[in-house]
């Protein structure tokens, strides 16, 4: 009889390796995932920037952080940052949740001259939904070798999960499970930041490159993906009764020090993030026995741990 | 100003086609998706057999729905069905809710020796990760043809998401968003029916071929997905007291008239699905500026509606 908590896992707890033919050299046993976690030194994390860092709070409990990527979308993402420094989001709630979608949040006020003033944040943005490739960008992109159907290149840039287009040069982010983007109405540029959503289901990279993605979830990921879903039409909330206010949306820097989550992201562009991936993409533990020799982007676990000192 | 209610969406609400050169013939618009729903009959519909079909209540209000698939796990299936008219999943509990992965429910029991019995269910099966091409498989099989990283072919069973291997004629489930498997242990041939788990983050198709796949959440899937995460590792609960119960699972068929749910499921082998996999795979209504050009198989939405008399 199975256990009653069977290994059907992450398998981060789960060691060992497959055999390997006795008559050949054995090579070096591939490392776990955990293994690699606990390989890992300083040089292979980097500190979240504080100034390029949201808090967001429901309340005591439900503290979430994002990640904002100006990489590639930098107007947006200053105008973002003006928004939480004015405290624009501070009240307003969480108006949309569809199954195997999205959440999203802002100002559910329906008459555009009664929503809450921008403040000093700007009323039209160019789309920001892909970049020119800079050098920077270049420098910052890692490539998953993995075939994916949606973009000629898949990977990372800075931690995002990203992809490129050589022919045209041109880079944008992947609408993977946790990325965050900013809603919008019909016309490729009418988002302003004031409006985000967060990806809470399968990934949606029909979005990539139609809508503009400013960062990504990196704590608190679960206080986002277990709203009850809206009844209404694309999963918005009926009633304001249903509508989750959201106390505080405030840049990292700003919060005072002792109140602050402080987080570093394992880097993507380093050898161990590599054998991570392989790691992933062929699952030595005991628990797989076909190992998929294929990783999708969006499946690519992204390590984030507290700060410690 | 982006409206408050912006069109970020699965787009169902949204008519309208791209333009087209306007020197060339016009060739005739493509419907959208909703069109596509508007159009179909009663021949692309199919009623689920309420032998082969579960309801899981939580309570009055979270009522889920199950189809199984015998043609992929007909022993497990067997062994499910029986547990249910057994009773043996009423009283118990969810006892596992990781975030991005799965939902997890059976008997919480960590000896083995206190734990439920299984009655007439057997305790011991063969592994079902994957089944042998018979001819019924083959003619059910409709393929997707977009690449896939995980699997040679991807494609539908009977409205099941699934892959196949030409070469050795063996066909399994993906693990997609809602695709409910049978937990095991470490060995491939230890699960029955018992422990199961729904998919509830982006599809761990690592799994496929790895442990056996029952079926699939027709109904209610965000009863399950907004399940608070499990703070123990794996996502299980630390106490019994978040733990889920469940009031009971019933074959359709056992469940009197009134209370039962009936469904219809679009069947995948049509022309008219195939048409609204293309409206997915490239939409053409006004939000999306650019067309994907391609679909991933869990990302292929599977129709399902309430029997209307």
């Amino acid at each position: 009889m199975p256990a009653s908590r069977p290994a059907l896992a992450l398998s981060l707890v789960l060691a060992g390796a497959i055999a390997h033919a006795a008559d050949t050299p054995a090579p070096a046993k591939p490392r776990t995932t955990q293994q690699i976690l606990d390989a890992s030194t300083a040089e292979h994390w980097r500190a979240l920037d504080p100034g390029n860092t949201l808090l967001m709070e429901l309340d005591d409990t439900r503290r979430i952080v994002i990640e904002l990527a100006p990489q590639f979308a930098p107007q947006h993402v200053a105008n973002i940052r003006t928004l939480a420094k004015e405290g624009f989001w501070n009240g307003l709630s969480i108006n949309r949740s569809q199954d195997g979608f999205v959440v999203q949040w802002g100002d559910p006020t329906e008459e555009d001259t009664q929503r809450r003033p921008l403040g000093s944040a700007k009323a039209k943005l160019p789309a920001e939904a892909e970049a020119p490739g800079t050098p920077a960008l270049a420098k910052a992109w890692t490539r998953l070798p993995d075939v994916d159907g949606w973009a000629p290149e898949v990977g990372f840039v800075d931690g995002f999960y990203a992809a490129r287009d050589p022919k045209r040069s041109m880079y944008w982010p992947a609408h993977c499970y946790g990325m965050v983007g900013a809603g919008r109405d019909i016309a490729l540029d009418s988002s302003t930041g004031a409006e985000l959503y967060v990806v809470i289901g399968q990934s949606p990279r029909q979005l990539d490159r139609n809508i503009t993605t400013v960062g990504r979830v990196v704590h608190g990921m679960e206080w986002l993906s277990t709203i009850p879903r809206g009844s209404g039409p694309l999963g918005f909330f009926e009633k304001p009764g249903q509508r989750v206010p959201i106390r505080s949306v405030r840049l990292m820097r700003d919060v005072p020090a002792p109140e602050r989550i402080e987080l570093e992201a394992m880097r993507t562009d380093t050898p161990l993030f590599a054998e991570l991936v392989e790691a992933r993409r062929n699952r030595r533990d005991d628990f797989y026995k076909v190992p998929a020799g294929h990783i999708d982007l969006c499946n690519v676990p992204l390590p984030v741990r507290p700060v410690t000192r």
